[in-house]
């Protein structure tokens, strides 16, 4: 856990104002940089002390093989591993003989800064040597928006008392040492130097060194160049060896002088390409970067974050502590995938190694629901990745014995790497997550040409898939066995709500879009046979429902399950103190999966049925998964549970920033980052697209005295502002003047002509606030019991 | 596959008329000798060629780490696997200058006979060396059934046509190499030079090497000592190393003189003894050896043996191959039990290494039910070894976070080893399957004793283990979920049909049990109002039955699963081509599950329903695993189907003898030999116990002239005698003159005075003969179709 005090709450920066080397590991991840192909944990300059040294490429990974007790057919024999890649992070500095690290001598001053605008890390240091020398110390780094392949950092050396020679050194280093992992199977496996030196090569100041991967066979090189500044004689020695090279500048200050070095970096991989054109690659970025300059490339980064921030930003009036996170949150979101082109969004973006590297349907179901209303250019790159890993997911839905495709669990390069298929091949649902996201994409951006592109072959292999692993019984209920849904605590089940409302959704899209593109269709070898039987099974799909209690049934019979014995038994995550064997058949829940239906396929349940539906299973979810209190978030706010959903925001936003789940040190939850987003827009905004429809229904909870979004609409800026007695829509941009959209379950039309005002009534919950399991209500924020010492103890 | 021809139809013997080195492996396992507490394959007496080394010493173990991709709790760490100790077998022979090694030279005469009533391994072989001497040689082989820890070899070399000089090197080899293992997980795992020399010792041709393995830390003691006699002189000198001791013998023979060795073997091992008591235990048991002399070995052996047959065998006319194959079942059931004395009984005996030597479920469920009716001394022991392992099931039931026991699904020493929980852990019904033999023991014996001491508590513990698994639902019924049954390709269920009849059974049993030692029962906690719960959850049990099609479904839901697509995937064993998230939610069953039920638990279904049921379930069940034909067998003799019966009891029978499972190289498959037995008496005679009364009801095939079968029930000699139109009973031995029975559903009375003889009429079926999955119709044993090439093509 992190307390407030570790980071003050401040609407557009996160800082640091004292160094806690408890919290080292936690502050690399959230100080991380990164622009979707370079991610630079926020390691200091000088590499140490360091809670885990970082410096990752995006689908830059190693192959590991994976062990099985028991194997089993078609259990992946093979898992990817994110490599953390040669870090050109590192400025070492030497005053006169003593080196600088905070662990020695005084640290009289610290403070860095993520600046959610700038987008850039900023370190002051002001520190005494041992020997009582006082520096002061000012580096700015930033990882380019604007320029894909270049990170860059401006490295400040002051005198302050007295003359001082100093010597600083700038290196590149590959296979740097790892701290040893943990057990916990939520931790990355540790590579040993994953990288064999391939070639180095210096010119004056810059160097380029180039690495190969064993068993994956990836070529990166990793290239540094340097503008130094200095008042009086400097010396400058550059040289490179296979697994480190160095620039060393030394200068002597007097009090008041600076030393000025800016260290450009370039880094690139490939799987195709040769070594000289790779190394070209490295040597023309920094070439690039130097062109522009220190000063042009943080231009260039702010004026991309303005673009972004202006139809992106959220604004929360009486929850500060909401703003800044969720602000961190889409900071990071945008970090994660905007230049990724055509590489996945990783569960931890570029910022950590934890569920090593791999990419999740975190992606698809949480974090480009986001992006497609505030950076649709990330979307469309992120599903065009998914799409070029079809031909794998055929390859494994033919393995599996199943039509179609079948998308893997986990992945860095597309291949299946879960190695516990209960909780990984048995998701299936990752197809429809997928396979809707291509279709909400084509509907909020209303671009239709990634669907002719690639979507609608996607679209078309999961149809398939899931027509071949469903079957209709002897009375025609279509019925999916032995699936797994999001709640990994159940999992083998028969007719998983969200599985088979998703499912059909997929299958339903899939006709439609086959429908839009017949001659493609065709060629795809889809006939109206075949459509007909995608619908046919979506209209016939079961949905168990449990008439006595009025609830849905996550799965078939769920509701008559045994109870989890919540007294005696919650040692939370429960999946590291109880077996699977006696999770799966009990009502103990891990994370939104019922509930997440209710979000995700709204449609499809009364208003009666949420509201029943979130009172029992309110009581039945642990939130063990960090993919949970965003949705809670949003369906207890459309049930009218306001505070509560403002408590569930709460914690999904600040996930990282108060490290609630222990474990941000390995990385940031990505997902749950978006959750902040989905729990303001979706929750009190009650933004729903699942009808092909903008639909929105705004209402705060009492502490919020307003709340302000943005999001984009089939080429609309549309702007919302929420009071609790009204809601101004303000339109601009867009191909007309004019946006069709629902609001309150009635259709409204505005224009771009001048801002539509409605008011609103308060929701009144059907039901009364409903309990959790004990130990696991969320913190409460509307009340006097907001303090975050309050919230140790009830998550202990 | 084995055809026929390798080995002749003898009534009593197994012989191999020539040589197969294709069989090799397979053959070391047929020709397998034991007592259940020493174990030697087959393997020549000169080492090699062999196809899979293997001298093995009853729960010997090392202990070796299990690895998972990814990890969960309760997952054991540790696995359990056999060790090859120390061989013994070891008699290698020069002939002049010449090694003799049936590779090489010209082998002009190879037999080899197992003979059930000697119980011994005899070896002929005559053979022309490369340089052109030729000599014959005998050995036989013996376990010795009288001695636990004695095994003997009588080694006897002749001259033929001209003087040779005969060099024999009589050895102790520790640490022998193995060959490389393949990817099947039904194979051991491989372990290199498990044994760490502790200590050897030599007097005159004496020698004792002792070792001790590293992780599981036990210690072992091998000794031999020989008794030579040979016309004229010859040198004898013995030396002894770490892993080798070696008596070396030279001599010369004239043509038709002859040396022979006896060698005498001994072995021991213990984690408490001292080295000291260990050495001496093995030559304290050599010098007995020695003292009872080859003879006498010889002649105890096969009064050991007389006494067996006279209560057990079973005399088969018209089917002379099962006739030799049920004996050699019986002979291989005993030599893996007899002399185990509180020790398990592995699913492969001591005849090889498959499943890492573990005990399964196979124990109690399929070779304990034969032994009880023909050796019950040996399933005291059996069940007090199992009593003995209580305390770490308990164990085992707390991590788990249940009451009572959990015994493992697979283990040497008690701990569960088994690394796949769907099939492994959720397998709970093997507490049952424990708890009911304890029953069975008590009825078929009479013996009230070994309740008292160790029976109840395993009845108590196992009760408390399925009270705490099930719970009520709100209707009352009694649901036992997230289970797996027999059938390992449906696994995590709800109310498997199976576990909930044996767990009703095993809580109605632990109550009653606890009404017959109520001091007993109090003193381990147990109030009346616990075995009122035990008996309420046994009364309210749920099992399911489909209503429309009139048949009882394996599980909740299973008869609305999707159907397995058996014409386009019917690769067997499919476990090797299909995943296990396909074959779980299909109607695909890999063992008898539903239809064991029905004979375990007979009483719990109507003559029709199991009509019905057999002729639903045989068209789904692919026996995949050997626990299946003889099941079938017994469940498609009651019904009426007795040809298909008598395909089933031979499959069961001939399971080694001619490898139809491709994998006797690894071991014999004990329990399905144990079910040539069943199939026979269970099937064709009807044998039920279920409701603690001996039930008969005997019914032959067509080809069966007679079937005659002896038993033994609570003190009598029952003999059995069957043809098509009447049934023999004799009645010897017994507490008193007169049994009470019920033949045919009906009460009989039996007196020791005389036989009695009832007359039989033909069982009609109900409905015709079922199908089977494609390319799992069973070898016609009936018609002219019965060739064992006509059965190859049916099983490719």
């Amino acid at each position: 856990m992190i307390t407030q005090e570790a980071f003050p709450v401040e609407p557009w920066q996160v800082r640091e104002t004292r160094l806690d080397l408890k919290l080292l590991a936690q502050s690399e991840s959230l100080f991380a940089l990164s622009n979707g192909h370079i991610g630079l944990r926020g390691n200091f300059d000088e590499g140490e002390p360091h809670g885990l040294p970082g410096t990752y490429l995006n689908s830059f990974f190693e192959v590991r093989p994976l062990p099985y007790a028991e194997a089993g057919f078609g259990y992946p024999e093979a898992g990817q591993t994110v490599v953390d890649v040669t870090n050109g992070k590192l400025l070492r500095l030497m005053v006169n003989d003593e080196l600088f690290d905070v662990r020695y001598g005084h640290l009289l001053d610290h403070e860095r800064i993520l600046d959610l605008r700038a987008g850039t890390l900023v370190r002051r240091v002001h520190w005494r040597s041992p020997a009582g020398r006082e520096v002061k110390l000012i580096s700015t780094r930033l990882v380019s928006l604007a320029h894909r392949s270049v990170a860059a950092i401006e490295y400040v050396v002051e005198a302050v008392d007295e003359f001082v020679r100093v010597t600083v050194q700038s290196e590149l280093v590959s296979n740097e040492g790892q701290p040893a992992t943990s057990n916990d199977p939520r931790v990355s496996a540790v590579l040993d130097k994953p990288l064999e030196p391939v070639d180095h090569e210096t010119t004056e100041n810059r160097v380029v060194l180039m690495h190969r991967t064993r068993a994956s066979g990836l070529m990166m090189s990793a290239g540094m160049d340097h503008d130094i500044d200095v008042p009086g004689r400097v010396e400058v020695q550059t040289e490179a060896h296979a697994d480190l090279a160095r620039t060393t500048v030394i200068c002597g200050l007097r009090p008041g002088q600076k030393l000025r070095i800016v260290k450009y970096l370039a880094y690139g991989w490939s799987s195709l390409r040769s070594r000289p054109a790779l190394r070209d690659q490295a040597a023309g970025a920094l070439a690039g970067a130097k062109y522009s300059g220190w000063q042009g490339l943080v231009d260039a980064q702010r004026e991309y974050l303005d673009n972004f921030w202006d139809s992106a930003d959220v604004e929360v009036e009486g929850d500060p502590v909401i703003q800044q996170a969720v602000r961190f949150g889409l900071f990071h979101l945008l970090q994660s995938s905007a230049r990724a082109e055509r590489r996945g969004i990783a569960s931890k973006g570029l910022t950590g190694t934890g569920y090593d590297g791999h990419i999740f349907w975190d992606t698809e179901g949480f974090v480009l629901p986001v992006l497609t209303y505030t950076a649709p250019h990330a979307v469309a790159d992120a599903l065009r990745w998914r799409a070029s890993t079809l031909h794998v997911a055929k390859e494994r839905a033919a393995e599996l014995g199943l039509e179609g495709a079948a998308f893997p669990w986990r992945t860095i390069h597309g291949q299946e790497c879960s190695g516990y298929w209960p909780a990984g091949t048995a998701a299936f649902h990752i197809n429809a997550d997928i396979a809707i996201a291509f279709e909400r994409y084509r509907i909020v951006t209303g671009d239709q040409s990634l669907e002719e592109e690639c979507g609608l072959e996607v679209l078309i292999e999961t149809a398939r898939l899931w027509r071949s692993l469903g079957h209709h019984d002897r009375h025609g209920v279509w019925h999916l066995d032995g699936v797994t849904g999001p709640d990994e605590y159940t999992a083998i089940v028969r007719d998983n709500v969200f599985t088979n409302l998703m499912a059909a959704h997929n299958l339903q899209v899939a006709a439609e879009a086959c429908a839009r593109h017949p001659e493609k269709a065709r060629e795809l070898g889809v006939s109206t046979e075949e459509t007909a039987a995608w619908r046919d099974a979506a209209h016939a799909a079961n949905i168990p429902y449990d008439e006595e209690l009025g609830v849905h049934q996550q799965c078939e019979g769920f509701t008559t399950f045994a109870e989890w014995d919540f007294e005696n038994r919650h040692s939370y995550p429960l999946l590291l103190h109880e077996p699977y064997v006696r999770l799966y058949p009990a009502q103990v829940i891990k994370q939104a999966d019922l509930v997440l239906a209710m979000q995700w396929q709204s449609h499809a349940f009364t208003p009666e049925q949420k509201a029943r539906n979130v009172d029992y299973y309110e009581r039945r979810m642990v939130r063990d998964s960090s993919l949970s209190a965003c949705t809670q978030a949003v369906m207890c706010a459309e049930v009218g549970h306001l505070e509560l959903a403002h408590d569930y925001a709460f914690e999904a936003a600040l996930i990282d920033l108060r490290d609630l789940h222990l474990n941000t040190r390995d990385g940031l939850h990505m997902a749950s980052l978006a959750g902040a987003w989905t729990a303001l827009v979706g929750g009190f905004g009650g933004l729903r697209d699942d009808e092909g429809i903008l639909s929105l229904d705004p209402q705060l909870p009492d502490s919020f005295a307003r709340l302000c979004f943005r999001l984009i609409w089939q080429g609309h800026r549309l702007t919302v502002s929420v009071t609790h007695d009204e809601v101004t829509y303000t339109l601009r941009d867009g191909p007309d003047g004019e946006l069709k959209f629902r609001h309150a379950g009635e259709d409204l039309i505005l224009t771009t002509s001048e801002p539509s005002t409605v008011a609103l009534t308060r929701r009144e919950p059907l039901l009364p606030r409903p309990p959790q399991p004990p130990g696991r209500e969320p913190m409460h924020r509307h009340s006097g019991l907001a303090s975050p010492k309050g919230a140790v103890s009830q998550r202990s």
